[in-house]
């Protein structure tokens, strides 16, 4: 059960003008469930992405980051149950003939078709009930929200809820439509991208303004969360714009209609991020942590991630146990990750639960009661809040506690 | 249970000339077992230490560095209970207060007394009932083995058993013995050191050699070790020579007489730091790493530690399901932790379970079959082993799975 998240419901999402969603099922690990999604763009859509930092990033990442420097994308193809990741050149082949059946069927180029995989790594595709399962796709193809509705929940695999969110704003007097679907519950700390992010706007705006803000919104969103610190092989955040709304391009980086669109597609981007870590493998609370006082905002970040990646402090969440040492010790720790924080006073930082000052120069605050600490630690929504107390930068991150039941799914998650 | 491991009997252990042990109840967090301990050391031995990298470091773990700077120590007094840590101003003065008891006590300075804390962080240490207890310390020093097996018990915190372990070689004609003990089972990724160990020998060693020896077994036993990637506020590693073998003293670094025994100290601390991960928190399965084909030492640790620190990899070995595609990914995000694995080619990367071929030019190998992976993920005890195929440098570490009870321990740890 996700951390007070459920799917919106169908009705509740705009529809992007120019964007088509189809699905089917392909049998590809599993029978009897949707695992293909194809999503059609207008012609003249513009696409930008950003993916994995994983050295063995996925066949189908590698492909699509290749085909997106043509431009022109007019379809991308996802698949659960296997992540064509660790396939070598075969997972190569294979995610390009996937691409290349696809362009046939809709009369395109091969390189104007994005793949997507997730799933288990070091499996080969079953290329042959993929290419079968593509008419299907292309037959339920539908432009309305229950197009989005479905497409979010075939894309899901250990997820436990399908994770939509949508938009609308106003620009120069069009109403544009923002929607977006992301999958993902474990193996959840990207960089650069979570496992998988869509959204979809029809705005119309430069290629250049795109790639910067596909950038801009990953860094304040999908790059904001860890479940469990694995980052994995096919991370990729998609962003698409297909000018379907009618508003005059926007072609100024610094301009109001920039950073209107900007901040409604962070806030869909971040409403997704956060439903990733509410449907975090075996949550139980909803963790968001936030660093100030630092010297920049990465060492702000490293702070966040060494105590969002400690397994004593999530932990001590799942118990509502305010054991809450194991935090400074992993403030402490963050040292050894970056380099900036060598010099970190520890009498400087400050440590907060929601309002509850916990600790200060570098013990307990006096003030703290442990009675304050268990109730701080009782509810499902958390605030954990560092200052360290040297300087103005901040940073903000979303984590979940660890529980047995992460342990029980990725212990039985192939079997 | 620890994996595979049971705690050497006393008889099995050899004393150390110049080395008294004590113990006594203080009742610091827990009534009715013991847990404080007492070395007493002859005059004219010599200590060395290396401590936790992180910058929450503890109050003892300060004094301890202030007062090895000034040599001649005399007394170790290490407490469980309470860390001592995230204490600030006042554990520095608690931690002094312990030493100036006991050496009042034993009619020594000060700064000739150690102060070693394990336990919760962010309590302040019961002073009046430590020094109450330290006279029952006293009373109880023995200088047998009985007096090692003893404080090797009374160190302990969430282990399950005591680590004890022993040698005897020969220098020069005269019979030398090297004894230590550690403690630690959660929060276990020592820089620089573990939660505690401490190995003595009555072997003469000059001051200078002894330092750079501690270093130098810390980095192939405590610091190659990980249970959850937690670095403890604590992490102490203390080595003690007596100079009671009666041989003449060591003073040459490259001489024979101290590879002999700097490999039998070697040997001892890896047993110690074995020991911890086979009794780490919840471990069903001890796993060595052996990281080869690198550039340097330095990034195949750092590919180990990705693989050792991937809760995903862990659970899979839990489940003892080879969902080998996890290694794959965690190699691939060792990159993001240093640096010179930036470049790394995924096809040079060769994977094994034991000795079978899993992964190779970037993809699972055309030799594997599920069926031997399922084999080779059964036994207790895993080697992984992988070369980067870039170079010749190799570095090994110890780690463990990540089970329920893992959670279970650590929800429940203070409660």
């Amino acid at each position: 059960m996700p951390v007070n998240y459920t799917t919106p419901s169908a009705a509740s999402l705009y529809p992007v003008v120019g964007v088509r969603l189809g699905i089917a099922e392909a049998g590809i690990r599993k029978v009897n469930r949707h695992d293909l999604t194809l999503i059609e763009l207008a012609a003249g859509s513009r696409v930008a992405g950003v993916f994995t930092q994983n050295r063995f990033c996925a066949a189908p990442v590698q492909v699509c980051q290749q085909h997106l420097a043509g431009h022109d994308i007019r379809a991308l193809l996802i698949n659960t149950g296997i992540a064509n990741a660790g396939t070598g050149e075969a997972g190569l082949v294979a995610a390009r003939a996937t691409c290349g059946a696809l362009a046939a069927l809709l009369g395109l180029s091969d390189r104007q078709v994005l793949p997507f995989s997730t799933g288990v790594i070091m499996e080969s595709l079953p290329l042959k009930r993929i290419v079968a399962a593509l008419p299907n796709c292309r037959l339920t193809l539908r432009g309305d929200s229950q197009g989005w509705f479905a497409a979010a929940h075939a894309i899901m695999t250990t997820d436990t809820v399908a994770k939509i969110a949508s938009r609308q704003i106003d620009i120069a007097g069009k109403t544009i439509a923002i929607t977006g679907m992301s999958k993902g519950a474990g193996m959840i700390k990207p960089n650069m991208a979570t496992m998988l992010g869509f959204i979809a706007t029809d705005a119309a705006i430069a290629q250049p303004l795109l790639e910067q803000m596909v950038k801009q919104v990953a860094d304040v969103s999908f790059n904001c969360i860890s479940v469990d610190g694995d980052t994995s092989t096919n991370d990729s955040f998609i962003l698409i714009a297909t000018g379907g709304a009618g508003n005059p391009e926007i072609t100024a980086a610094a301009g109001a209609d920039y950073i209107t669109l900007r901040e409604a597609v962070s806030a869909v981007a971040v409403e997704l991020a956060q439903a990733i870590v509410r449907d975090g493998e075996g949550a139980t609370k909803f963790i968001e942590i936030a660093v100030g006082g630092g010297l920049d905002a990465a060492e702000c970040k490293a702070v966040g991630y060494a105590i969002a990646h400690s397994p004593l402090v999530k932990t001590a969440f799942f118990a509502a146990d305010p054991n809450l040492g194991r935090i400074l010790s992993a403030i402490g720790n963050a040292a050894q990750a970056h380099a900036t924080l060598a010099d970190l006073d520890v009498r400087t930082v400050k440590l907060w639960l929601g309002d509850l000052l916990v600790a200060e120069y570098g013990a307990r605050a006096a003030s703290y009661h442990e009675a304050d600490g268990v109730r701080a630690m009782a509810p499902s929504e958390i605030l954990i809040r560092v200052d360290l107390g040297r300087g103005s930068a901040q940073a903000k991150l979303w984590t979940c506690d660890l529980s047995y039941d992460y342990v029980k799914i990725n212990a039985d998650y192939r079997s």
